[in-house]
């Protein structure tokens, strides 16, 4: 069932002091408000002024205007949100949020003591997710889609709301007379997210009402499953070795095999091979029988080899 | 990218005679002459008539006078589609096929030699699987929707269309001057599936054109994780065996935990418990230290209970 705006609320049990990433939109007006008089001056407000967008000063100025009405303290931060050649709009935003949280809570949140984040994402947003990884054909770490909890450099992170639909948290905001800003965020990302939202989920919702729920349990299947995978991906690597000893990759079962080809390929070289590229790397370990068998092979912005009795990666 | 028609056949290498289950509906007649042109002599038809549909005689007589006219050797077997109560009528439907197409290749098909049989469902019928998975909540077994090749009882079974969409099998049927009848199949089912199709694929289609192959590369993604995962399971009884030792079950990190004790319910015991269910006995054997402890909890139509030093299931 989606929860209700309050329920979700009164089972959020956040270490405190929190701090709550603010937009100025809807999703994250309402959290912050809800937070700020769940625990009176333990809140504590983040602003992203993202440099590109041409209406960012007034969001900006309507957050600190909001804060200063609600009695909270607020850091902004600008961030240049231009990607990298190479890198998605979307990575590009989202590495540059990440980095002004790990900045802020080294700095101006570290002496208020925060040991929360919260933010807003809500059941909407976390069926728009899955969807999105539904289009591009993605695996397991996609299909799992945003996290309810996690920890980074020792701090907690929430996202209480995502089993809360963004109507929901609409109406609330209305009924407390508070008005918004429209979120400001990656231009390309809200054309498709808006498409998402305007063509698809009215036709999934007239042929599966329950669609927030039920598509929220199987990310959340699709979740557990890629913690066990990651987990045995790490105990495989240990045992194959990095470099990979080819013997020992060739001992393990084809998917168990994949597991950990695209764990290695990942954690060590930061780079993730193509459905096609995994593929072929072991249709070629498979025929990998011969000392004189060479192995080279594109795969993700640069190369696989063999050297001698183990996998290389280079670019 | 979406297959052709044409593609899907040249790719498809069954070990012949072909069996082809058809129902006299466009997908199935589409496959069956394909295939009864490029294996002259070697393909063999079975249609099951679903006693219960007033239809029924109709699309035997399409399937008898098509055949004939084709020169094709045609087997009809008659089913009663009717559910047991408690049982899904899909479910029902799918069983009474299954053992229809044991019985068949025990009989006729047999002294034919039949060594495939091929089904003939399509790209549109594949996400419309996957669709109706995420309508429910379901883990990986779900969004891995249908095989495109598996084994039973020493037979080939291959769904060689299913990177086709059901257009371009309607279109190429049409070209070749055939007519058809609508798959006679189960009602309820269809009501759903109709939905999906005319509400739910045309907004899919309109916002990710690609729909059809990237849901099914998800889906692939998830068919692979499920095999590793299934092959851990069975490893892992094998580990805490059977019945499991609740001590050897504690031992394992949660993921793993959840992955063996689900399997142990539906291999040993036929029961699937439902999320909520293995949640609350995982947080029972999280908490089971004393020699004391009891464990009594429902799960599927039964209970699991402690036995001194393991669980059992009983009904």
């Amino acid at each position: 069932m989606s929860t209700s705006f309050d329920a979700a609320l009164a089972s959020f049990q956040p270490l405190l002091p929190l701090g709550v990433a603010y937009s100025g939109g809807a999703d994250s007006s309402a959290l912050l408000l809800a937070c700020a008089r769940r625990w009176p001056g333990q809140v504590h407000a983040l602003h992203i002024h993202h440099g590109l967008q041409a209406a960012g000063d007034a969001f900006e100025a309507h957050c600190r205007a909001t804060c200063q009405r609600w009695q909270l303290p607020l850091v902004v931060r600008r961030i240049d949100a231009r990607h990298a050649p190479g890198q998605s709009p979307e990575d590009a935003a989202r590495r540059g949020r990440y980095q002004v949280f790990d900045e802020v809570l080294q700095q101006e949140w570290r002496e208020a003591g925060v040991r929360t984040v919260a933010l807003a994402q809500h059941a909407d947003d976390q069926v728009e997710t899955l969807l999105l990884a539904l289009s591009r054909g993605a695996g397991l770490p996609g299909l799992a889609a945003m996290p309810a909890h996690w920890q980074r450099g020792g701090i907690d992170f929430a996202r209480p709301l995502l089993g809360v639909p963004g109507r929901a948290l609409r109406d609330w905001l209305q009924a407390q007379g508070e008005t918004w800003v429209d979120d400001p965020s990656n231009t390309d990302l809200r054309y498709t997210r808006n498409r998402i939202r305007h063509e698809l989920l009215p036709a999934l919702q007239a042929v599966f009402p329950a669609f927030r729920d039920t598509l929220a349990r199987s990310a959340a299947h699709a979740a557990q499953a890629q913690t066990l995978l990651h987990g045995l991906a790490c105990d495989d690597l240990q045992q194959v070795g990095n470099p990979p000893v080819i013997a020992a990759l060739r001992a393990l079962a084809p998917e168990r095999q994949a597991n950990v080809l695209r764990h290695w390929l990942l954690s060590v070289h930061g780079t993730t091979p193509s459905a096609a590229q995994l593929k072929e790397l072991q249709r070629q370990l498979q025929s990998c029988t011969t000392r004189g068998h060479q192995i080279r092979l594109k795969v993700g912005l640069g190369y696989v080899q063999r050297r001698g009795p183990v996998l290389g990666w280079y670019n």
